[in-house]
């Protein structure tokens, strides 16, 4: 990727197999070499260049090199996005890049291209219209994709509802493998564009079973579907998407039948939609144990600010207010000066080792591993751990202050608060966010600033008040 | 679930179909009750009750009581596994857990067992066989499965070739829908357990495309293969398992034929695979910003701390170092002890603002969203935040310190100091993940440390170098 983007776009135009060469680099992310000849091109103004570029790109590309571009560029490239991949793009697009680009796009465009979409992808887009443009958009939309967009819509955000599309193929139990086979011939447009399982219901339209696609293939034409299909997981229409996420994963599930209350089957999710909502939530964790709220990808400084500045705020309270603990020894500081660059290195590896514990935990409560059945041994573990840890530590600790301060008094002082401290970061780490969990709150979001807190106020004061006792 | 699980064991003992609906909680997570109900039973000696319970749970919830039970239990639980789940429920188990398990069981019976698996799975069931045992039980198992899962294990762990299956479904262009239906309709065992696509190859075993099975069906018998496939997106053997990870999700693939270095199709990977190598790369990354090891679910304490206390000991030296700098200026925290108390509030706030954006970083990298093509805007929008943040922050500190300290010479030295080292650490929270991913180095793996140190080292000199200036 070392050829000039400039010279390749001037001189020696590459034809279209090539230009998807220079898109990708070998691990399929959008080579900075291509954005490069987008600018290139939207700099010049070359319209039918831009439409060249763009027609090369698989959505997903065509979403990503969006996100690689200023507000200014993507707005010069929206009217050469090709209408025919119109929808998928923009169901793929960062939601703040989303509603830029749904401000640009004609009402009648995007009610034209949203027919192409499966019904979840669609309400996903709708929902991002302002009210005004939402009610132009549906009003063009044929009868049937209104209904559907707004019955999705009609579910809460985050959930098996939004998560579903409601094409699904089914069929009853007293079917032959033949006349499913008929049926997914015949039934065309009526059938979601992928699928991988037929679902068998009772007259009331409860699954009874489901079987996969290549399952049904297998079996002779005039085998009962009673006797192909296979149990199924079925999906409460109000389930939370983590949940949904936690049974695809665990039962390593493709596609599940989605219920609602009187348990008769409304829409199916496909493991595709859940890979999205693992990744993100395993990101949201990630996010809010570094205290970010999560601004999106392409945040403008504005929204990086808002995203952190409440934390920082938060910290420095809470931090003032742990400070204390050195304030009400002060004098103590004065008199052994080394106390005030010891109080640092307490803080911070109780700092440390309360996240060590706090990212476990959160990762294990997320998982399900962690619950009743286990809590108070994985909580005694991490006890047990901790006074090994500490133990460890207050010796180190204990060994570096004799090297520099040749003071075994102080060797001592150090050496225990660390010891509690390291304990105290244990015990934290482990109980914020079971706590936190059992008051229904986000175990990830409230944790880091609890046990910061803890730790430093305890750190601080055991180390002070530990050398007032033997130092003074 | 307010039941009491004894009661339960004894008197009225649940049918089967109840045993399942105790067995898991409403979000399909084994219920402590059902943990309960199998710790009784183990503790009676019940073998009988034992098979009961563990036979009415799927494999991956027998994999998750395991995780939740101590290792005495389980050595009592395994005689009881269900033989024709064996190789499933071996399949589901956590690393180390599954390792103990394969202790216990014997060669023959798993060899048994392991015929049932995908050669991917199998594969990575043998993995965790010590060297005697692999050789007995691969010479236990039929020619094509030991060949099959050797060649397996050729591949180097974490790439596309041992995430694979070399059970695929293939044509040549010229067949037609029928002869592909009646060919999945006779093949039988030869064919994977489930399957998605079939894929279109050249007579050089080279694939050409593909075609998801709900696609075929709905052609007419005659139609032409080459009709009805689309482009498919070939994963290279060698290919590592993040990068897999992400093409799946990038393009909401279900499954992807691998190839070899001369373009043969070699098997291939399903989503399903991915989900999981999903969900661990991310945990990775947030165990690792959390300076954690992964350890597993049922580390030992001799586990835990080995998957931390390195970190600390890491932590504890640099944290000396950074301290030099208090250590340096330690006559002037002797004349202002007020300094060892805002020292930790400059050393919290500076490492959680380094941190936010770290994190922002190393989510940004492992979702190719920040490369060569925005690095530099993406710079400066992290350093702009951080000057408009450290500013605030200043002004706030600032009065914190008129207030408490009655001393605006101090405030102006905290406010100064803060504000240096926020855009300090702004600046080397995106600049380390983006020099070590530079390196070929995990981003996340070494950064924290080199955060941590240096917003410390930089916020305790600027905070007493200036307090030398203005105050002295």
């Amino acid at each position: 990727m070392d050829r000039d983007a400039a010279d390749l776009s001037d001189d020696q135009r590459p034809s279209d197999a090539d230009l998807e060469d220079i898109a990708l680099d070998q691990d399929y992310a959008l080579s900075a070499t291509f954005v490069d000849m987008v600018i290139d091109a939207a700099d010049r103004g070359d319209a039918q260049r831009l439409s060249e570029l763009v027609s090369a790109l698989r959505p997903a590309d065509v979403a990503d090199l969006m996100g690689f571009l200023t507000a200014d560029y993507r707005e010069e490239i929206v009217p050469h996005l090709p209408p025919e991949n119109l929808a998928e793009i923009i169901a793929e697009l960062d939601t703040n890049i989303r509603e830029e680009v749904l401000e640009i796009v004609a009402p009648a465009t995007l009610a034209r291209a949203l027919g192409a979409l499966d019904s979840d992808d669609a309400a996903d887009v709708v929902d991002d219209l302002d009210e005004a443009k939402r009610a132009t958009v549906l009003a063009a939309l044929p009868e049937g994709e209104r209904s559907a967009i707004e019955a999705s819509l009609a579910y809460e955000d985050q959930t098996a509802g939004r998560l579903m599309q409601r094409e699904v193929v089914y069929a009853p139990q007293f079917w032959t493998v033949g006349q499913v086979i008929d049926h997914m011939r015949s039934a065309g447009d009526a059938l979601p564009e992928l699928f991988f399982d037929v679902y068998v219901v009772d007259p009331a339209m409860r699954p009874v079973g489901g079987a996969p696609v290549s399952r049904v293939v297998r079996f002779k034409p005039e085998t009962l579907l009673a006797e192909v299909m296979e149990s199924v997981t079925e999906i409460p229409v109000d389930m939370d998407q983590e949940e949904v996420a936690y049974i695809f994963d665990k039962y390593h599930l493709i596609s599940a039948p989605v219920v609602d209350a009187g348990g008769r089957l409304v829409g199916q999710i496909t493991v595709d939609d859940v890979v999205g909502v693992i990744q993100e939530e395993g990101e949201e964790d990630m996010l809010a144990l570094a205290n970010v709220s999560d601004a999106g990808r392409d945040a403008s400084v504005a929204g990086i600010i808002g995203s952190r500045l409440p934390w920082l705020v938060v910290n420095l309270v809470s931090e003032t207010v742990a400070v204390s603990a050195i304030a009400i020894f002060q004098d103590v500081v004065a008199k052994v000066v080394a106390l005030a660059v010891l109080l640092p290195i307490i803080s911070s590896l109780g700092n440390n080792a309360s996240v060590q514990t706090l990212a476990v935990a959160v990762r294990s409560l997320a998982s399900r591993e962690l619950n009743s059945a286990n809590t108070w041994r994985v909580v005694r573990r991490e006890v047990v751990a901790g006074i090994v840890n500490g133990l460890a530590l207050s010796v180190m600790i204990g060994l570096a202050v004799i090297a520099f301060y040749h003071d075994p008094k102080l060797a001592l002082t150090a050496g225990l608060a660390l010891m509690a401290d390291i304990v105290i970061a244990a015990l934290i780490g482990i109980a914020a966010p079971l706590v936190l969990e059992k008051l229904g709150r986000d175990p990830a979001v409230s944790s880091p600033i609890i046990v910061t807190f803890t730790t430093d106020f305890v750190g601080f004061f055991a180390l002070l008040a530990i050398a007032a006792l033997i130092l003074l």
